[in-house]
């Protein structure tokens, strides 16, 4: 039978799930993979973490650094997470001729260049399964399962902790804070949620699956990147009037014009797939050339699920499967279309006082700025308050929408910062 | 660069598409999967199909018992379908030192022991993606996307032309027989459908996916299967008044008492993911125990997805992929739960003459057997004639259903053959 040597570092939430299921399942993994993946070093600075192992791996217990250098381990798997010194370690266990698995998408999408140049230098491999969708296979069927297709475009509700937020937001008709505040208190957010919230994360997994998908580097920079804290519950329940609920969408299309890349929180039709993708689930859709729309759906986070990409990715080291494409490596070709040139449907909300005429004047700036209107709702009638006035428009530019929001949030009868959401009618 | 020497037998459909996509992108695999794929073979009995092939590959036409031992080939896709001769030429190629891909559901449902014996005998593989699923990677992802899971279940939408009849019967109260020739004429469904609307196709599919899944074969006669030409279009509507859809489910389950296996025509929750997947998509659901439940949605068919489901196991094939667990050549383990000990929630509809009493009647009968009502529908009360009664039970197991429907059947108020199906309230 094959032997891995495995060294592991990081037994937080993702390591800890790993050492379960290695040390649980050895025999399982045996049968299915004919594989013994022997953990033989294991690198972890919180000694409270340390109480999870058994007496037989406490003895295998080294620093990260001694780990990436010994003779006895074949894979590193990284999941510590952050910069540095997760790169460094990285790197030094690439030098030291070891393959590796890692979770780490922002080291993958800000360093990815770099770290795919040493794995090629040194002839190992990089696996990171687990960077997107915890255990989801979206890397998997993107290189592999699809490997004869142009993608054409890549998107989908990547951030677990945003889509609980919104999930709960709409169910409960809760305030932004509120929700977060339940998602804190129930493990779906961090007590920093700023990385989540703020779209970063998903930005950091778009960057990840559009470079895959497009076959040259999506850095961070090129996407557009809007998160959910401006989502006022009084958007969700208008959305809802329209028929569409609303989801932080990480979306990627390759066209003539250049690749778009953006993160922004999005109204997509109820009747939509994605509206159905509730709570901390996530779902990625992956456009083909010869295959059509590809769904894939489940959990996208949480130690087992993501334990479980770990685990696929040292069975393919082991099963020696090479590397394919290798896109940070590439030459950029199509290059990033502006966000600025992206066109789509609208939804604004204005909060307006109520008098005569202001619909005929921000109408007329609107037309005059070429963005023209599908729908309206105007409620709450009480002559000299501020109400809420929504509008959804046909297609659009940003430029034009930009425009026109500068005019309007000018006019007197305007009061405060007008919200201004894409609409996705798209499948 | 590495070449991979292609044998492909059968130019129809699938094969047609996999001849336009090897011919024709050649260039881009090199660069995606670092392979030349050289098609240096190809075998049609039928000369027409031949007219698609350039010159430069008309010359390599042979016959497939010349294909299957010709040293040009490394690699043979059989793509003729049925059992004879496509197991005579796949046997003779691994016979020969070749690897082996195909998308025959049947072969390897049928013949899975025979052809994955002669596979490990001469030390060459067996990839099959195409056989389930169309395009979606979902063999894929079951055998190495989860392969540190133990797999609890799978189930789904699994045959494109049934989902096609079901969609349009319920969208347009349309009849099976008009909505198959509808069917028909769009190419959804063959002149004979038998293997498709009698859920033999669903079946084959089912039996290669729950023996993946549960790690054990699971043949074709420890399927319970029923097709869809019993439902009447009235079934589709009263389902509909009960918040549900009418899709014909392929479900494999893990229990401790046996593994369940089944292909029914079933009562989903409207809202539920599956009740989604319309017109001649699929969808599957794969539920493991470290990673949840994750779908697997897209096009099950058609020529362009299964000649992208041929080159993902190509590209396999030319990377090294290993075949890892064979369940075929397993020992029966679990073994299989009788459906008559699966219990569900069951949809009747009884055809009744009106009459005061037949409701207490009928209830009664299926009161002394215990078989537990949750909702009653009865409509157009026109004494004397012949009206619909429609009942949904609480979880009751098939034995009793059994024998309480066989004592309402004899009922003189009772006309024609009680309609019975599953409902699935899962998820």
């Amino acid at each position: 039978m094959r032997t891995l040597k495995v060294g592991l570092i990081g037994l937080g939430q993702i390591g800890g799930g790993v050492y379960r299921l290695l040390s649980g399942k050895s025999a399982f993994l045996k049968e299915q993979a004919g594989v013994f993946f022997d953990l033989t070093a294991i690198s972890e600075k919180d000694p409270k973490r340390l109480k999870i192992l058994s007496a037989r791996f406490r003895k295998r217990v080294m620093p990260a650094e001694k780990l990436i250098r010994s003779r006895d381990v074949d894979c590193v798997i990284e999941l510590i997470g952050g910069i540095h010194p997760a790169k460094e370690f990285i790197l030094g266990a690439l030098r030291n001729g070891k393959d590796v698995v890692t979770a780490n998408k922002a080291l993958i999408a800000e360093h990815g260049k770099e770290i795919f140049a040493a794995a090629g230098k040194y002839n190992r491999r990089v696996f990171f399964e687990a960077s997107v969708g915890g255990g989801i296979p979206v890397i998997k069927a993107l290189r592999e399962g699809l490997i004869g297709n142009r993608i054409e475009s890549v998107f989908g509700i990547i951030n677990g902790t945003s889509n609980y937020i919104l999930t709960r937001m709409s169910r409960e008709g809760l305030g932004f804070s509120e929700a977060l505040a339940l998602a804190q208190k129930e493990g779906y957010a961090e007590k920093d949620p700023t990385l989540d919230v703020e779209g970063i994360d998903s930005a950091h997994k778009l960057s990840i699956l559009a470079s895959l998908a497009f076959r040259e580097p999506v850095s961070l920079s090129d996407i557009a990147c809007e998160g959910i804290r401006g989502i006022d519950h009084s958007d969700i329940a208008f959305a809802a009037q329209f028929g569409y609920v609303i989801k932080l969408l990480a979306i990627g299309k390759k066209t003539a014009a250049g690749i778009e890349a953006r993160v922004q929180p999005t109204l997509v039709p109820r009747n939509h797939m994605l509206a159905k993708v509730d709570g901390p689930l996530n779902a990625v859709f992956l456009q083909g050339d010869e295959v059509g729309d590809i769904l894939l759906y489940g959990r996208g986070a949480g130690s087992k699920p993501t334990a479980s990409a770990v685990i696929s990715d040292l069975a393919d080291i082991a099963l020696g499967r090479k590397m394919v494409f290798n896109p940070w490596g590439a030459q950029r070709r199509v290059g990033t279309k502006p966000v600025s040139a992206i066109s789509s449907r609208y939804y604004f909300r204005f909060s307006v006082i109520d008098r005569p005429g202001v619909l005929a004047r921000i109408s007329g700036v609107l037309g005059s700025n070429q963005v023209s209107i599908s729908d309206v709702i105007q409620t709450e009638r009480k002559s000299g308050n501020v109400v809420p006035l929504i509008m959804l428009t046909h297609d659009t530019d940003e430029k034009a929408v930009k425009q026109a929001i500068r005019r309007i949030q000018s006019l007197p009868v305007v009061k405060g910062r007008p919200q201004v959401l894409r609409i996705e009618n798209e499948n």
